[in-house]
């Protein structure tokens, strides 16, 4: 294994203590609130971050592209939301992937699309499973739940050939933009008020709805309750990264990504180092500003992971050269920084592969990322 | 091959007839302005690109990280110009990649890290061949012309051990920041006068400056002459943008580059279509405010690549959703649209390939990218 002094950068690093802690953590909190977590595999994009992530759940995973359903299929999940919305053009790769042994719960929110879907269902090998997408206030996508449509759409799934209807599920993504914990509790009350309701719709009218499903890492780590709900999908809780320490879902500490680089530059009379990882290698994720109102692109902290004086930032990229001013001593040309992600569903996406460290930054393990669509 | 009616979204489209009609212009120019193109790789990171872009030329190209050195090296093209700074730990790999036939060209604008690279070239195959970086005004990176170590570290490579001083060069990045082709026009003469002012210093003092290189594609296309500079290295121009269209360096007929997508939701009391790309499949790049003032991630087009009503623009993304308002229409869910990119080297960076298509949008091949560090 190479060292974090000789690994080619810029690189991308995976604590695995780190790791291991936010997965028990949020693990404790599915277990307190009574419900299955089936964590959401598109940041981590790493069967063996997955099999981490399932353990002592029932197994389930949720995926943003047909291409992670296909890598986890191959890699023996069997159980995989893909939780962007179907359309019938995407059916025929669905039962390519159902074919390596795997179960997918699709999800779609309009009636038309309904019909052709099923429609396509009928013609390709089966059984498709659906849920209902719902509206809980993010205003993205879903029907809202008292929508006539819900049921609707309902009736026409449970019906339909090569078809079954599994259940209702919403993702609260404007609890990212909570100014306070107790604002998130209420988008997750709205979340979980939501889909509850939906279900019951849909119950009422004697057609089954097994899964109701909600998630995001602020709603599923401050609900007060998940009364009603079956499962929820947070996924970023796994890596943790910047935004979500501004936001109060992780503590600075628990940030299990990074990257590792190189000082290529240095002026001294600007106080401004260049490092070799710009905007594909941090991506361009401008994060939450920062006290001073200013967007950054990572914090840079030294290769212990420990903060530097003044706790500097990416401050400006191009494609390959980061700008990071404010360093109190001034670097050699070649010495290593790790810089910490705004986002880490943003930046993990440029790499093929995390290099998974220990305690005490040793090299333990090359673990594989998908990507791609 | 399938076609755009069948090829799975979202997929990166890269129009062939375009694509040379920007390769023939930007020769065009190289030719007239008596300089080589070198022409830089990084946005099209293929093969097949740079093969056709190297036609009539000398053959050189230019690359942004080891990862591209190698895979054009692979590919059997021997002259490569690596346009990130160089620092010791990287020059292993550097011999690696020379060992497959290539000869790279390093550069590098610090007297300290000129020595360390010194030592280390001493202790592996060589020669290493190395250009001093100059800055021509955008203050990234590189000495200043008059800078009494552009001669002491040209001083040193020069007497040092498996190392080759071939020259000078520079990048007007700050061409990109200009309101107008005056402007660019002033910018690529103080790219033009700053390598060229240090090669005439270099030589002065008897050392060999052969290689003066300048390099970026709106200085490249607005440039009023290069006397004493050797070569360009623009890149972007191949596959253009939203963003280069904005600076006036393409017309939006030349973009080549374009991402297909697929409706997979509308709301129609808001006018806003769901598209299955977001931030990773268009990039977060904001590119240049629209005349509103708005940054957007992209204009949709139809699926011949012809305007639709209003120019309507992808306003929001989440990872794999992008927010589409503003279409006069209401589309099918499943209806396919294609985003041309606002920045065409962030925007190819998530893929693995291109869909090659011809004038009446066929498929006609698949172009692979490279990525990766």
């Amino acid at each position: 294994m190479p060292t974090l002094s000789d690994l080619r950068t810029p690189a991308l690093l995976l604590d695995k203590g780190r790791l291991q802690a936010n997965l028990d953590r949020m693990a404790a909190r599915a277990n307190a609130l009574g419900v299955n977590l089936r964590p959401h595999m598109k940041t981590a994009k790493s069967i063996d971050v997955a099999r981490a992530a399932i353990k002592g759940q029932t197994g389930g995973i949720t995926v943003s592209t047909l291409a992670e359903a296909e890598y986890f299929a191959r890699a023996g999940f069997t159980d995989i939301l893909y939780g962007v919305g179907i359309t019938p053009d995407k059916l025929a790769d669905v039962a390519a992937v159902q074919a390596l042994g795997a179960e997918l719960s699709l999800i779609l929110d309009n009636l038309d699309n309904a019909r052709a879907v099923a429609a396509r269902a009928a013609q390709l090998p089966g059984p498709f499973g659906f849920l209902i997408e719902i509206d809980s206030g993010q205003h993205r996508t879903g029907l809202l739940p008292d929508d006539d449509h819900v049921l609707e759409i309902a009736g026409l799934l449970h019906g339909a050939e090569n078809c079954q209807l599994r259940g209702v599920m919403t993702h609260a993504g404007h609890s990212y933009d909570c100014a306070s914990i107790e604002a998130v509790k209420v988008v997750a009350e709205a979340e979980r008020g939501a889909v509850v309701a939906a279900a019951e719709s849909i119950r009422g009218t004697g057609l089954p709805c097994a899964i109701v499903s909600v998630g995001s890492t602020p709603t599923a780590l401050y609900a007060e309750h998940l009364h009603g709900v079956t499962e929820m999908r947070p996924g970023v809780y796994m890596l943790g990264d910047l935004f979500q320490h501004s936001i109060g879902s992780c503590g600075l500490d628990d940030l299990a990504l990074s990257v590792l680089v190189s000082v290529i530059g240095w002026r001294g009379d600007e106080g401004r180092a260049m490092i070799d990882a710009g905007s594909l290698a941090l991506s361009q994720d401008r994060g939450a500003p920062d006290e001073s109102g200013q967007h950054a692109f990572g914090m840079a902290v030294d290769l212990a992971g420990k903060a530097l004086p003044g706790q500097p930032r990416v401050r400006q990229t191009n494609q390959e050269h980061g700008f990071l001013p404010g360093l109190v001593e001034a670097p050699q040309i070649g010495q290593r920084l790790r810089i910490l992600p705004n986002h880490a569903c943003a930046t993990a996406a440029a790499y093929d592969c995390y290099h998974v460290i220990d305690e005490n930054g040793e090299i333990i393990d090359t673990w594989q990322r998908t990507k791609g669509w």
